[in-house]
């Protein structure tokens, strides 16, 4: 959990969670959690500590203490092995992993009290098919994203949001008892606002522009760059108010962008490049599994980073000047 | 599960699983099934699988089917991402990974309908320490099992064993919902026989005798083959009954030893060889981790195959000709 949010999660936990209701819908003593897109950790961790804190508190004038279990759900290719070797000793829940993609079942009917996911929900399930066919009005010559892009390119990302939003929204309403929540943390963007309004989307585009600069050079084929495109989405509130209602399962209790500051920011021009190193951290697998190894990484985010110092001014006077984040909680009807 | 007890688990289940009694006690309407001391497949999705189907045909004459949860439990140290990776794709069940010891509670209360442990109950969780300990007259001196060593040793091992499976079957206890059951199958040794009167308890002499050889060819130190002591232990029917006596959480429903035939023993002679290669294959890290890599680990187990082809006549007249397998089923109280 982004720290910036936890006072909400807290909270919400005091305020909305009906404990007795809750472990009446099932589980018998048990209170269970899930953390949805953990990777391996320690953030998971300290997330999933706050949580189980919290609520125990809560529990503290109550005749029982639960215990409690806890769901470290990621895909499959998520190294658990490093997950489980890095679990907290004195953790005072039962832990388990769950592989599988959040966009699907990956729990039981009504098994879960409280599920969580941070930093997530906005990696999509795939690269929306139209935006690498040739044939299609998406088509996203030369650009790796929907920021920059034209409009049909955009559509597409949002139709693929939509469709993986409603199913890992469906499949949450399957697994939620009737009163247990949902919390959601991810980046997205105010009502109105642009992802190339953004200095996460300048980011993006710095690092389009040295990509484009390889294919000039000869060191990447233009086919390359066609091919790839990141498959992730920056939502806005209406957006996902729209997806909870067709849902129809949810009461929505809070739906916002709240935007920490920028540490990055803070720091100006020079700390604009952490973006490019933060970006490569989030991303090295994937540009890797595209564009090749080590080197030509290097290259890529090289040249990001010197585009991104070229444009400093620029960037820093985007219309966003934060880092803003979409808070939503769900409770199941 | 080895095929042989099969329909033995199937009988279990047709006849003593009480299904409305089970989902009453917790969980609504999931069945939650755990394999402990899974390793990393496929011998466990074979297993889990064959219980899932036969709980599954049992709820086919009731008016809603359950969904099953199975959870796979191993040290942490086991390798996760093996077995999440070959997980069967088209499973009828949701799945989980439970890292921890099964000498301890690994589960929440009351939150199992059916806990399983093929080929795994018989791992201690360390080496008694006794038999390392040159003060004791349980020091095991130039011996690395109790099969062939003197009475101290064996007790030591004993203790050792009533220790962890007296902490198994506590945990159990407590994470079995009442009704819930608990079905062991390992190796063991019909009342009244020794370790050394098995051909395992042979296998493992010659893996000795080779190691012996080394030390005096000065490859190994003496202390390397004096601290080293396989933790494993093959209980007697009585000592199994005792311990559940004394836990008294449980109905005993089988208590047993089976027999499968041995197909190394049909094979004769050259067959039994077969032994020392699936004894390193169970044990390859246990041995590399204390005596070092594949070259040293070849030559302690060339040296127990010719061992055992010197010995082969007697081997194959030792008194239990069987691999001796206990078959436990306990009803949660």
């Amino acid at each position: 959990m982004m720290d910036s949010v936890r006072p909400r999660t807290e909270e919400l936990i005091a305020e909305k969670l009906d404990l007795e209701r809750l472990l009446a819908a099932g589980g018998g003593n048990t209170f269970r959690v899930a953390d949805l897109g953990c990777s391996i950790g320690p953030n998971t961790f300290h997330n999933v500590e706050h949580i189980v804190q919290q609520v125990r508190q809560k529990y503290n004038h109550m005749s029982s203490a639960p215990e409690f279990q806890v769901f470290f759900n990621d895909q499959v290719n998520n190294d658990f092995n490093a997950l489980f070797r890095s679990l907290p000793p004195e953790r005072d829940y039962f832990a388990a992993g769950v592989p599988g993609s959040f966009h699907t079942r990956v729990f039981p009917n009504s098994s879960l009290h409280l599920a969580y996911s941070a930093s997530s929900a906005h990696w999509l399930s795939r690269v929306p098919p139209e935006v690498v066919d040739r044939g299609s009005p998406a088509w996203n010559r030369g650009m790796i994203h929907y920021g920059s892009a034209p409009k049909p390119v955009e559509d597409a990302y949002r139709a693929q949001f939509r469709k993986d939003m409603g199913g890992f929204l469906r499949a949450r309403s399957e697994e939620l008892v009737s009163g247990g929540m949902l919390v959601l943390v991810f980046p997205g963007l105010p009502d109105g606002m642009l992802h190339s309004e953004t200095q996460a989307g300048s980011v993006i585009y710095c690092v389009n522009l040295s990509i484009l600069d390889l294919v000039r050079q000869g060191v990447l084929e233009e086919d390359q760059l066609d091919n790839f495109n990141l498959p992730i989405y920056f939502p806005h509130p209406w957006e996902m108010r729209e997806l909870v209602e067709e849902n129809q399962c949810f009461s929505c209790i809070e739906l916002e962008v709240v935007s920490p500051e920028s540490t990055w920011l803070q720091q100006g021009g020079v700390g604009l490049r952490g973006w490019a190193v933060a970006m490569r951290a989030g991303m090295e697998e994937l540009f890797a599994r595209h564009f090749g190894g080590e080197e030509i990484l290097d290259r890529i985010f090289d040249g990001a980073s010197q585009k991104i110092a070229e444009r400093a001014e620029v960037i820093m006077n985007t219309k966003c000047k934060e880092l803003p984040l979409l808070y939503v909680a769900l409770q199941r009807k």
